[in-house]
């Protein structure tokens, strides 16, 4: 037997302790963390140079517009916006401003980045500006529970993976009296913006905040950031949502490692459940990294229930075709779950990047008076300086769902689709990962040479047949 | 409910396959994997120039001499040998060798160097050799299942993590027919030598090989190599055993990206187990590599039988203090077991200089008519060309023990020495860590720019407290 570890899983009920407590500064750092703080950003250039925000076209709903407007009457239809390069500095800049950023649902690789994202906006184009961190989620805005958050605050924290700087939360702004609670504490701070980094859910939840907001004349304005691992939320203007890249990536190696150690014993087959709630484009992605010989996608077939139960049909059937006479062999499964170990990995380069620029266009846009928008970065296949930036109007992603009678605004998870580029490669080619051992070994994320810029499969296949 | 993965686990009964059919070819690997293919590899200067080989004192046993000098009358006393620079090449040099090479037991990653540097040794300096591997490990030699080592066979390995090349097996050469049919073998084939890369048992069957052959008088000559991830087969000779280095590597990736999910949550306590038999080197180094709260070592107490056992026992006692309310908080535990992941990880830079330079002074040993001996590389704390190479008698690292009645020569499992420096730092630092959160996040493995070439943490201990 294996000695064993017991890890402490923080303390509950202190949810969050300043840095010099949590262990985050340097001297504490591995070389490879440390490596990553000092890690100069690339920003698209549109970033980097005088810019204004140019309006598109009036948007509409993803389902059900005429109950959307009925939800969102002062935000629905709004247009989305695109950054665009402008000869000279627009009126807006160099106005103070009072931001508040809160991370909401589970961790993904590179929130931190997004949060500095919004910092260095402030320090480079609103010089005075002041930036709170809402502590441990939704319910630190409700509770008022904030912190400042400074240049050495926010220091250890750059490219570094993790929730901890502000901590996430699972709570949700639902009731009036919540929203009156969210509503005092933005008037308390004097805040004129607000972004919200969350998933489906939580960018909702902006959405109607943004909706309170402007229906009472307050000056504050809501952006979202598209956050989830499990890459449930993205459209053609959100191309993917961050962290999605990193926790395939780890994923992806213990995978490939488990295959090489599949073909070099010939002793054991591996059976491997991944994160993920409804969506599959964890296990999609990681199979088109991998080539795993049976892979089951859950939009593709009815559930199953866990990899245990896939061993022990595998091992019923089996037992049955020997006591028939039909099989002959042995049979070992090794069971494993990779999950957790994915959602605090180190932020892939393309995670960090695409955090610090979703963060710097959301303070771009609060800026310009955006609000009820998703900070918008695509055109992702190109090198970082030709990325777009720009916002995408909530209203647009939305439909209705009929909850205890009442219509409730949502935001529909991107399912893996059954006719998309990603699945359709993954379609072409499995018969032969089935039968030939076609295994792909990832390797470690790298941070410099071979591999260290490549972006995820799905997002190259879905942006290789849009183009 | 996550959508699931089943991966193939092998063929059994095939248990071996040509290159091309086991897709180890560079179309289908990952980038990463690419671009350590042709990673040059440094080797120790001794190694590139020319050089003799410098016998040391007579050598005695690690306990038992009598008993072992028993056992191997021929081996027995044997000096260690070091590989010195000369000005002049040796006689030896050219002439032309046949050897086998045979990996034995569970895998580590940097196997593939070790028979790359043999290969390479005879192409540098016994041209017109032949290099054979012995297939599915000391079974291959028994049955005569063998293929030709070829540049072309061997280039797609090169830095590759896994057994896969000529696969690895748990059989022994133990009865007296099993050494009949070794001894057909290597005559069928005119071995002038054979290297068998295992871990102490397998080293330990490697000398009575050695001992064998010797006492019939045949030219073919066995040196051993230091194989395995647990770590437990070391001395002040052999400072470490290859794979170590990396499959801690992966599983400090692993529990530092987990630390920072607690951090970031302050949810769920998690517990990790991690692969190891009988030492606790594996979790010793994790420990010095991330700080977890607790850390159990085998070795200063009785061991837990499970992360899930523990996880109960905790539960049952904050029961307990519930109920006497002295506790208040809540428990959420979560078990992880980190093990077949880090087998057969890419070799980490480390290991792989490291295992080819044990593979290349391997064949240089049984060049110079070297037998019973171990593969030695040394000074690991400086630079490679700096590395020392030799020999050291495997007889000298062997104590017997008594198995039904009889004595049974063994090389004593190095297990965490409790006043070994490794330890003491462990133990000084602990009541820090339990109360603190003093997490580090070591990160993925790199293999080119900050921590790409650090070594193992106790390994580096190891050694300084030796200097």
């Amino acid at each position: 037997m294996a000695p064993s570890f017991a890890i402490n899983g923080g303390f509950p009920g202190t949810r969050i302790t300043p840095p010099s407590d949590t262990g985050r500064f340097a001297a504490v750092y591995s070389e490879v963390q440390n490596s990553r703080i000092d890690h100069a950003l690339p920003l698209p250039s549109v970033l980097k140079n005088p810019f204004v925000i140019v309006d598109g076209p009036q948007s509409t709903a993803a389902g059900n517009p005429d109950e959307i407007a009925k939800l969102f009457p002062n935000l629905f239809g709004q247009p989305s916006a695109s950054l665009v390069p402008s000869d000279s500095a627009p009126l807006h800049v160099n106005r103070k401003l009072k931001l508040g950023v809160v991370l909401s649902g589970g961790q993904a690789p590179g929130g931190h980045n997004v949060i500095s994202g919004i910092f260095d906006y402030l320090q480079d184009k609103a010089e005075g500006s002041t930036l709170y961190g809402f502590r441990g989620g939704p319910a630190g805005i409700m509770k008022c529970k904030y912190v400042e958050l400074t240049s050495e605050y926010i220091y250890p924290y750059r490219n570094q993976g993790g929730f901890d700087m502000i901590r996430s939360g699972r709570d949700k702004i639902e009731t009036p009296e919540q929203f009156k609670q969210a509503e005092e504490t933005v008037q308390k701070l004097d805040l004129d913006g607000l972004v919200v980094i969350g998933g489906d859910d939580s960018n909702t939840n902006a959405c109607l905040l943004a909706e309170h907001f402007r229906s009472k004349n307050m000056k504050t304005r809501v952006i979202g950031c598209p956050k989830t691992i499990d890459g449930d939320l993205k459209c053609k203007e959100v191309p993917t949502s961050f962290g999605f890249d990193t926790a395939c990536k780890i994923y992806a190696e213990m995978i490939g490692n488990v295959m090489i150690d599949a073909r070099s014993t010939g002793k054991y087959y591996h059976f491997v459940r991944l994160m993920g709630r409804a969506a599959s484009h964890i296990t999609l992605e990681c199979a088109l990294q991998t080539h795993p010989n049976i892979t089951i996608i859950g939009e593709e077939v009815a559930k199953i229930e866990t990899e245990k139960m896939l061993i022990q049909m595998v091992e019923t059937e089996l037992e049955k075709r020997k006591q028939q006479g039909t099989y002959k062999g042995g049979f070992k499964g090794q069971s494993h779950f990779f999950g957790y170990e994915g959602r605090c990995g180190l932020p892939t380069n393309f995670d960090s990047s695409y955090c610090y620029a979703l963060g710097y266009g959301a303070a771009a846009l609060l800026q310009f008076g955006k609000t009820g928008l998703i900070s918008s970065v695509a055109n992702l296949c190109a090198p970082v300086e030709e990325w777009t930036v720009g916002g995408t109007a909530l209203t647009s992603l939305m439909d209705v769902e009929r909850r205890h009678g009442k219509f409730k605004p949502v935001i529909k998870k991107a399912m893996v689709e059954l006719d998309g580029a990603p699945f359709l490669k993954f379609a072409s080619l499995r018969d032969e990962w089935a039968l030939k051992n076609r295994y792909i070994s990832p390797g470690p994320i790298q941070f410099t040479g071979p591999g260290s810029d490549a972006i995820s499969q799905t997002l190259l296949l879905e942006l290789d047949a849009q183009a």
